[in-house]
């Protein structure tokens, strides 16, 4: 019992160890940026069977795993993902977590992951999961709404070009009966223009009739639908009778668009606040 | 095709936005502390049905997760976990990943919570995950062996006031007939003797006859075992024949002692490196 | 000799400790506000026997110490000070000193105190300095125009709030009698209303005829001037003469304006770069 | 009167941009060293008339302005300085400023650039000082004893090999006849043993019968001196006679001695606290 006794005073002689820790609140009035990337992913396709150079299974599973993210944390107002790679964007106004940087990056980390998961199995039912994936991620900070979309354009950019290499890539491997080591070498120095018109000439493809999907990425924001329902009411002077409910509800939406252009934000006013 | 071939050059228009990046670089030569704990754990635990007051599936499914984290992530020599919270320690001079803090954290998180998700029929057979859990995590460094065996002996303080208060709590609810109120109320303004006296005397229970993974929480170590195997080897010069190989291979080891004082330490002298 | 020679070999042994140095390089896109603030300068003020509520010399060494950074330092666009405090902003664009804050603010602060003892006898031509003054600085980044000249309406606001009681508390004592715990006692609970009631009722001062520079501290910006010279030159094929030359020279220029409407940035559309 | 009403309220309005300071709390339990370095010293010394390869007067005005920072400033427990550098280690469980980094550096360097000034007429009685001088400074932090150590063996074996080479040098130059470039390129490749050799065959002098001010530089510590004075005491019972009193006084000492060996540090067992 005398042990027991001084368990509380044993814990605050210890305390002192919680001033170590250190603030790592985000500046103010800037958007963060959580970015998640698939440790080992090479790897980890392999030991999986993706399919090259897109597999749409994996792709969905990414964009669902993400959904779970805006599902679940506050203050999410659009993500973009492409590959193993997804990027996610609190309000410059966000104050969730106090802004700590590490309480934003981790939950983020964790609930994608324990997402991935989860619901593996909806979109690999024939092949099972055999070990627990990891993702690794960063926060960064943009003072303007200039800075974030040039960082969204940049990730999008990096998407075409890794899809238009893949593309080219796997066609002279798959069909073009390429060794790797030879559909490196014929891609080595070759422009965008070179690929192009590559998979057009021997492939016969047009590589922008390929899904949006693989070349613009996968942009999520928030919407509303309706949701019609029926439901009884009895009103006292009446009889029962049935009425049509109709209810907006909030819901992730998934876009294959481009995000570079003013186009898509002129569309969607909403997600970047004011420069102010 | 120009719009392909312009994708390159926007591609490097937008990169200026890495260099927001800002180095997170861990102070050399302090221990990393990387904490999680689990997000709303409390309902996590009332909708999966987890028994009061400690739960031996959950527990050891957080232990299988701690210790996947320990397999796969390199320089953590001692974790200790409890509850819904888990502790890991890198090395003071460790360089993984550069020291970067987010890096480090991210990958704890994410690793954890995948093994969490993908582990979990081993432990809960008859209880499926309703939904994918999420954990937060943070980095503390202590500078020297001394802080870091306090920030341990403080969570396993922390572990102990715990445990004993909601193994009074709930022997008061479900043996001693008492509402949560009641039993909040029965305990309120006590003392650790005190509730020990109370286990005894209402309810027969001897704490320290409970068990030590309750009291003292879980530390995870790396150990040596040795692994036998047979393996045919055939001489140039003679027949074939069995041979047996004994490989000794590093492993994770599970404990639930004391490591508030100093036998512990004294035992395994090479989890902590000198303070130099 | 041995020990010499071992000398460099010392160093390169012992050159490890650099990298305990940290990054602290401020955030792109932001303005980086340095502010300095004086240390013990009630004492100090004492000790120099300045003039209350405001001494002219004390304001005008101020402003030439803060001169002499503007001209040392690079990428300062506006300042702004009163009292004993000085905010010196740097350009949001700037890379000086590869924009690491800990170069920022102490070149400013050490620039900013060895000009005030340097040009201190300039300004106290009759009070020699008694001993060093000390100014401790801060860095603050402000990631819009908007965040920006808010933080500089608040230092004005705050300079008049400071002066109008200063003015209305020194008034009592020095010209209405009273001791300073009466005067305290006095103007407890007034707002500035009745602050200006009393300046003007009983000591006949109109308050917004008081020195600006009082009212509103003293902002320094950029300015050009055009100075002119005679030079002689001699052409190849003419006789020596003396010619008029205007040369355009950047300047700091000095106001005592107010900052917090539009009409000071509307003047000077060069001082904020646009958040983009 | 309206516009001064109104300025408590804008102030509040405002003053959320207090909200923008990030906290920079040095960690726990580690040494705080804050170097100070000359900016642009080499233009400095030629304006000023410094003598090669070392000026005493610029040296000890160092030493004068390093002391004032140490009676000014709380918790410096050793200083060490050569060249236009100097370094403060504040005690590692120093809560001076509640260890914020910027607070600490820009005070050091405020002080000491300000007593620079402030002393320069008592050690260059016939030299003017034309401009004042800046100094940058940072801050960075030490685990341990070890760490703290090896960064002032560091700056020492620094101060030993650019006093070798600079002796060297400038004895070719003022002594040998050479140009800069000549004895630039006479020094090229030589290792320690050579520039002994040099100087003592060439110019007969013995590089370790140098001042050690020039070959150690200068460590400060506190220490302690006995002061004796006389006072007058009047006893009530007795005529009033003179008594010898000594008083202990804390000062600063300076030392130019190794601190790369255990000697010194045995000697001064006080400026370490221990590794725990």
């Amino acid at each position: 019992r005398l042990i027991s006794l001084s368990a509380r005073m044993a814990k605050s002689k210890f305390e002192y160890v919680r001033n170590f820790e250190i603030d790592d609140t985000c500046l103010r009035n800037c958007y963060i940026v959580v970015r998640l990337d698939g440790r080992n992913f090479h790897k980890f396709a392999e030991d999986h069977n993706f399919l090259k150079p897109n597999d749409d299974r994996a792709l969905a599973l990414m964009v669902r795993s993400a959904t779970s993210v805006l599902e679940e944390l506050e203050d999410i107002n659009i993500a973009y993902g492409q590959s193993d790679e997804f990027s996610f964007v609190f309000k410059r106004s966000s104050t969730w977590f106090r802004r700590r940087a590490s309480k934003l990056m981790t939950h983020v980390a964790s609930q994608f992951s324990s997402s991935y998961v989860f619901y593996w199995g909806e979109f690999f039912s024939d092949q099972p999961l055999l070990h627990p994936p990891s993702f690794d991620g960063r926060v960064v900070l943009y003072p303007s709404n200039r800075n974030l979309r040039d960082y969204l354009s940049w990730r999008q950019a990096d998407c075409h070009i890794n899809n238009l290499y893949n593309t080219a890539f796997w066609a002279l491997v798959q069909r073009g009966g390429c060794t790797t080591a030879q559909a490196e070498e014929r891609l080595k120095g070759t422009v965008a223009a070179d690929k192009n018109e590559l998979l057009f000439s021997e492939f016969n493809i047009n590589y922008n009739n390929e899904p949006s999907a693989y070349r613009k990425g996968t942009t999520l924001l928030w919407g509303r639908t309706d949701e019609a329902s029926t439901k009884k009411i009895k009103p006292s002077n009446g009889d029962e009778r049935q009425v049509l409910v109709t209810r907006s509800r909030r819901q992730v939406t998934t876009h294959h668009c481009d995000i570079i252009g003013d186009q898509f934000w002129d569309e969607h006013p909403d997600i970047l606040e004011p420069d102010d």
